[in-house]
Parts: structure tokens; C-alpha cells; sequence
């Protein structure tokens, strides 16, 4: 039977491959620890359990297709609490982020159109930009200058007719890098003079370690045409499992065709958009701060681990919970390969995400790895000091074949 | 800005133009009966709001992008009883029978594909297909013939080198027919030797009144390769809000690329897929003759109700729960505008679905309209008999004004 070609683009997780040594090494009484999942442990606030189960209905009925109307509000409420006016039809309720990534790709990309993507990415991306027949030209970073890109010497060189749209995450995953003003603005202002949009996924806004003011591209109220902007509930209020996200845009014509969209899949769960409405109306200033506290404690944990592997290469994340880290190895596959097959220390060892899977340039990224510090500390401390185990044994294995 | 054709190609629901004169009439009073919504008054089973209240967990994790295991597992048992063999492989979990036809199409249509659809059909088919850039070929059915369309003359001088699959709804979203047994061999013998794939949407599968067992097209299990089934929790168990569906198939190569898009959008929701699990094994044959037995009473009030209408020409349904009517009127669209700008009886009026949005071929169903009877059997009586007194005041002004 014949497939679509836009699917035969597509990829599996690249992380699977992995998963059969994982199950055999656990068979072998091994821990294994996980630096490679972006799913916290912080516990989801009760409201949102309260509100699911003081659903009071007989009937589990459709919600509307744009999104249940009191979530509409306290998302419109939320962002004027970060200083950004919107009406209410700016934004589409969605399911998860996911599902507003996909719909802005199928709405302004088709055969052959280019969209501009900062290199290190997050991988999904691909998938939903293959389906709409578009592909990536990704914008060069590096662990050199911090994962940074957002400069017009960088950008401008690579728009040309086929550009239609630059997509951004801030703060970033897989980098944390967290995008300055002046950055934002250089990006908003390409974005206008180019005629593209300006898609910018901010799930992880509240996740930000410098002391600045919550911010989004929303802002620029002058680009109301460009700005499309991507959110979720999953990582505010740690509840990746409700699948509630948003696609909000104040360019009308944008909202209005993927309205197409949200009315061909009926609605988002009618339950988990009652839960994320009582989660954003009990919202606080203190649950925010505590959240990010604590994500800062980690990511502090984790620096300071890795500072003390010789050889590795990383910047500390100024925002989400990820960080890019070039190891001192010829390949980030293998080593984790030989962490499962071959390594244990004291009966543990431990999985990353290799960085090759976040480009989209080919061989580029072989020596890097992407950390999630969604852990406590003890975890991360001990899983840090078992990479640096693993890196050690693996090179003087190498080192001893040669 | 510019947007995608695939999208442009798109549109938006058909029954939102008449929503600002509905509000309209409501501001003047009048109480509007809806024949027009899919959305069933069946209460959902305790069982699915047990399963969520008593979900233990701090924190809301997403679930595996194939589905929960449970859940899996319980649908793997469900087909068991109605006769059909499954792994859970053969098993994704998706977010309602929506996605699961969206990831369908994005896997198997590409630019300039043709997908045979018997028409008329469910608009929202038109969405996704667009969406893959394929386009549907409808297979002509008729009142004449009670909208059966099953038979080698019918299909096969439609199908040429760009044909890649037949999508049926079994029963019929908007027609009612249920497939005969001759008729379901005769499309998989189609598939089989013109290679294509026949997708069957089930998501009526218990809401059939004839009395024959429960069935599904994956009884054919020497077409494998052919097969693929579209299902959903929304009809069976009156749970629409909850947005869980399965993409089934013995494909093994179809599931491994639907998987690469369910892993881009990382899960489905995890509350609704543990209360979707409690459904399913606490589903009873007592509830579902229950169900059946509700929807059979309203079928028969609203044929009952028909048949006093003059000029108004219909089959009686043999499954889910809709009917196409013909009406005697130039204009189902001019109507639906007259019932609600100026027609009343006793301050009631009545809204349905206009036949036109249920063809792809320009100019049909102009007569025809879509009924659904998911209300109560006094309703049903009323909006019909409405229906009938707004197409004579309807035809005495037409007459009048000539």
C-alpha cells in the first residue's frame, strides 16, 4: 500500500530506539535514571481536580469548538495580567500546544514554503511542518554563542520567497535560552518587513530564572498581522496530561481558518477545559514564584554538577527546564548505548536525550545531549555524577580498542 | 498574509450562518427546537465519572502517545466480544474518532489523490481531506435508492490511478443505512484488488435497530493490508466531551505511521482515557440494548411524525441516529432562514442541518435536510410537526409572491 510522502518525511521518536536496552537493563536489576523526560514531577494545583470533580452534568457533552467559554475568559484574564490585551476571539482553545502548532502549519504553510526555525529545536516541530508539506531551514546556533540566534546578520540570509514564517520557542527547549528585548524586537520587526509570521511558542513563559517581568510576543501590538502565538496549560500548572492548549493571534484571518480546523475535531475535552479554567481563575503570584523556585534550585543542582565533569561544554538556561550540553565524547548515541548495555555504577545508571534528534542539519549535534531537570535534586545530583562516570569509561573504552 | 490552498480549500461549518438569526429569535421569545445537533441527551455511565474522581495521582502525567494500556487492553476485549481478534498493536489510542481520521488521511493521501466517499456524507470528512491535499470523488447515492451505494457498478467506474481509498460510515452519518453483509464483502473485495485502503468509520456501531449482531469490517481478516476502522467512546457511551477515539488496523505499516503522529502530540488526555478504560469494562450487552432500545423509539416517533407530512419523502433508518429527508420545498436553506426570521407556532420554532452541506457535488441536496433524533420523544413530535407547519407557511408565501 502507497503513503503519503509528507508521512515517509516523518519520524518516529528517535528516543525509542533506546527503549529495548532500557527494559533489558532494568531486567539486569539496573536503575536507570532519567535526565530525558520533559514530564515534572510538581504536583498539578487541586483546583484543577476539584473542578472535574464537581462537573455536575449527566452528560458528558461537547464543549464548543473554539473553547468553553469561562476557559476563553480566564485566558484573556491571565494575559492581562501580563500586560497583553486580547478579546476573547483571539483565542482558539486547543489540545495541548500540540494541536495549535499544527493547526497554524496547516494553515500557512503548503508544498515547497520555508519556515525559519532556530537550530537546536524542539522535534516535534518537524513533524507538524512535514504534514503541511513546508520544511525547516533552520536558523544556525551554537553552544559557542549560547544557543542564541536571534540577530538580523543571522536571519535576513536565509528568507527568501519560499519564507513564510519564522517559528521560535521562548524560553526555549531544548536551550533555555530566554530571548532579550531587544532580541524580540529585531525578530518582530524581520517579521514585518518580510510580510511572515511570527510564530511563537511560549509554553514555558513562567519558567524564567533572571528576575524579568512575564512577557510574550503579543506584545507588539503594532504586528497584530505576524504574531501568532502558541501556549499550554501542561507546564504552568504541571499537567501535561490535560490536554488544553491555546493558539492565540490577533490577525483574525488566522484565527478564522483554523477555526476550520477546531470545527472539523469538534472540541478539546470538556472536562480537562473545566480544570484548566479553575486553574488559571485560582492562579497566584506565589504559585508561580514557588514553581520557578524550585525549578531554579534544580537547574542550580544541575549546573554545579556538571561544572565539575571535566571536558563538558554547557551555558547555564536562563529559562524552561532543559539545557544543552556538548560531553566530551565522539557521539552521544553510542555513549548512551554503552550506559545502558555496558555501564552500571553501585547498580545505576542513566538515559539523556542525544542531540542529534534536535537538528535539522544533518551530523550536527553528534556530541551534544539535551538534560531535563524535572527531578528532585538528589536525582539530578546523582544523575549528573553518573553521566560523568559513564563518559569515563566509555572514552578510556574506547581509548583501549584503538 | 498568505495562507495554505489546503486550508482556503476549507470551510467553515455550514450551520454557522444561521446562528445570529437563531439568537435573534430567541431575543424575540421564541423557543427553538433542534433537530440540527449530533449531541446525545443519553446520560454517560457513572462509571467514566468514578474513573476520573477516584484518579490518585499529584500530578495530571501525560499518558503513552499509543494510549494507557488499560485502556488498550480494554478495547482489545471489547472487539473480542463482538467477534473480532486484535492486538493491542494493532491499537492507537486517539484524541476522539476525529483525529483518528485525521491522522488517517494525512498518512495516505497526498496532492491530487482521490478518496471515494458516498454522498451524501460527513462534512467534517471534507475538512481533514483537504487538509492531506487529497480530494474526495463521491459515490452518488440517492433517495430513490435509501442512500445505498455498495455495489461494483457504482464504485468501480469511479476509481482510476489516483483512487488510494474508500471511506464508508457504518451506519451512515447522515443517511442511517446500515451496510448489508453482501455489501460489506463486495467494498472489501474492491479494496482488495484495486489496492486500496477502506476505511470504515464505526462510531455507530451499537446504534442499530435491525436486530443483527454488532459488526465491524475488521471481520475481514484477509484483507489486513486494506482495513482500517475509525472508533470512538462519544455515541456508544454518550460521551462526546470526552475525546477519546481509537484508530484501528492490522496495518502494521499505517499504525507506525499514524504513531509518528500521535508521538508528535505526545498523548491523549489522561483523565478521559482512564474514565474511556472504566466504560469499556464496565460496558453490560443490558446497556447497550438499553440505548439502542431509546434511540429505536425516537427513530419511530420521527418516522411516525414524517409520515403525516405531505409532499416529505424519506427511508426509515436502520442505524445511528439520523435521517436525510426530502422536503417538498425549492430551498432547505430559504426555509431554515424563513423558520427562524418568520415563521412561529405558539412562540416554537425548529432548526435542522440544510442537505446541501452533506454533498460535494455542487447543487445537491438542495431539498434534502438532516435530522437527528438525540431528543426526547415529545420533542422529537413537536419539531417535527413544526417542520411540517413551516414548509406550508413557507409554500403559501412562495405561492403569494409568484
Amino acid at each position: 500500500m502507497k503513503f503519503s510522502k509528507h508521512i515517509e518525511a516523518c519520524s518516529l521518536s528517535p528516543i525509542r530506539k533506546f527503549h529495548p536496552c532500557m527494559v533489558a537493563a532494568q531486567a539486569r536489576g539496573i536503575h536507570v535514571h532519567h535526565l530525558n523526560i520533559g514530564q515534572p514531577d510538581v504536583p498539578t494545583p487541586r483546583a484543577f481536580f476539584d473542578a472535574v470533580r464537581n462537573f455536575q452534568s449527566d452528560v458528558l457533552a461537547y464543549a464548543p469548538s473554539p473553547g468553553v467559554e469561562t476557559l476563553l475568559e480566564a485566558m484573556r484574564d491571565y494575559y492581562r495580567t501580563i500586560g497583553v490585551s486580547l478579546s476573547v476571539d483571539d483565542i482558539l482553545v486547543t489540545v495541548g500546544g500540540s494541536e495549535a502548532l499544527q493547526a497554524v502549519m496547516a494553515c500557512i504553510l503548503e508544498e515547497g514554503d520555508e519556515i525559519l526555525v532556530p537550530e537546536p529545536f524542539y522535534p516535534n516541530y518537524t513533524t507538524f511542518i512535514n504534514l503541511s508539506g513546508g520544511r525547516i531551514r533552520p536558523i544556525p546556533a551554537s553552544p559557542e554563542t549560547g544557543y542564541h540566534y536571534a540577530s538580523r546578520e543571522t536571519i535576513e540570509p536565509l528568507i527568501n520567497e519560499h519564507t513564510r514564517a519564522i517559528l521560535v520557542t521562548n524560553p526555549g527547549n531544548p536551550t533555555g535560552v530566554v530571548l532579550t528585548d531587544d532580541e524580540k524586537r529585531t525578530l518582530v520587526e524581520i517579521a514585518q518587513e518580510h510580510n511572515l509570521f511570527l510564530v511563537s511558542d511560549e509554553v514555558y513563559r513562567e519558567i524564567i530564572y533572571s528576575g524579568e517581568a512575564l512577557s510574550s510576543m503579543l506584545e507588539f501590538e503594532d504586528a497584530a498581522e505576524n504574531i501568532v502565538v502558541i501556549d499550554s496549560i501542561s507546564k504552568r500548572f504541571s499537567s501535561c496530561g490535560a490536554r488544553v492548549g491555546a493558539l492565540l493571534s490577533r490577525n483574525q484571518q488566522l484565527i478564522s481558518h483554523a477555526l476550520k480546523i477546531c470545527q472539523g475535531r469538534l472540541c478539546a475535552a470538556t472536562l480537562d477545559q473545566m480544570g484548566a479554567a479553575a486553574l488559571y481563575q485560582s492562579m497566584t503570584p506565589e504559585y508561580c514564584t514557588e514553581v520557578r523556585e524550585e525549578y531554579r534550585r534544580r537547574r542550580d543542582v544541575v549546573v554545579e554538577s556538571l561544572s565539575k565533569l571535566p571536558g563538558v561544554r554547557f551555558r547555564s538556561p536562563e529559562g524552561a527546564f532543559y539545557l544543552m550540553v556538548t560531553l566530551p565524547v565522539d557521539d552521544a548515541d553510542k555513549l548512551q548505548y554503552f550506559l545502558l548495555d555496558e555501564f552500571e555504577d553501585n547498580g545505576e545508571t542513566v538515559m539523556y536525550a542525544p542531540g542529534e534528534g534536535f537538528y535539522a542539519t544533518p551530523n550536527h549535534g553528534r556530541s551534544e545531549i539535551r538534560i531535563a531537570y524535572v527531578t528532585n535534586p538528589d536525582d539530578l545530583r546523582r544523575s549528573i555524577e553518573l553521566l560523568g562516570l559513564g563518559i569515563a569509561a566509555y572514552n578510556q573504552k574506547q581509548e583501549a580498542s584503538q
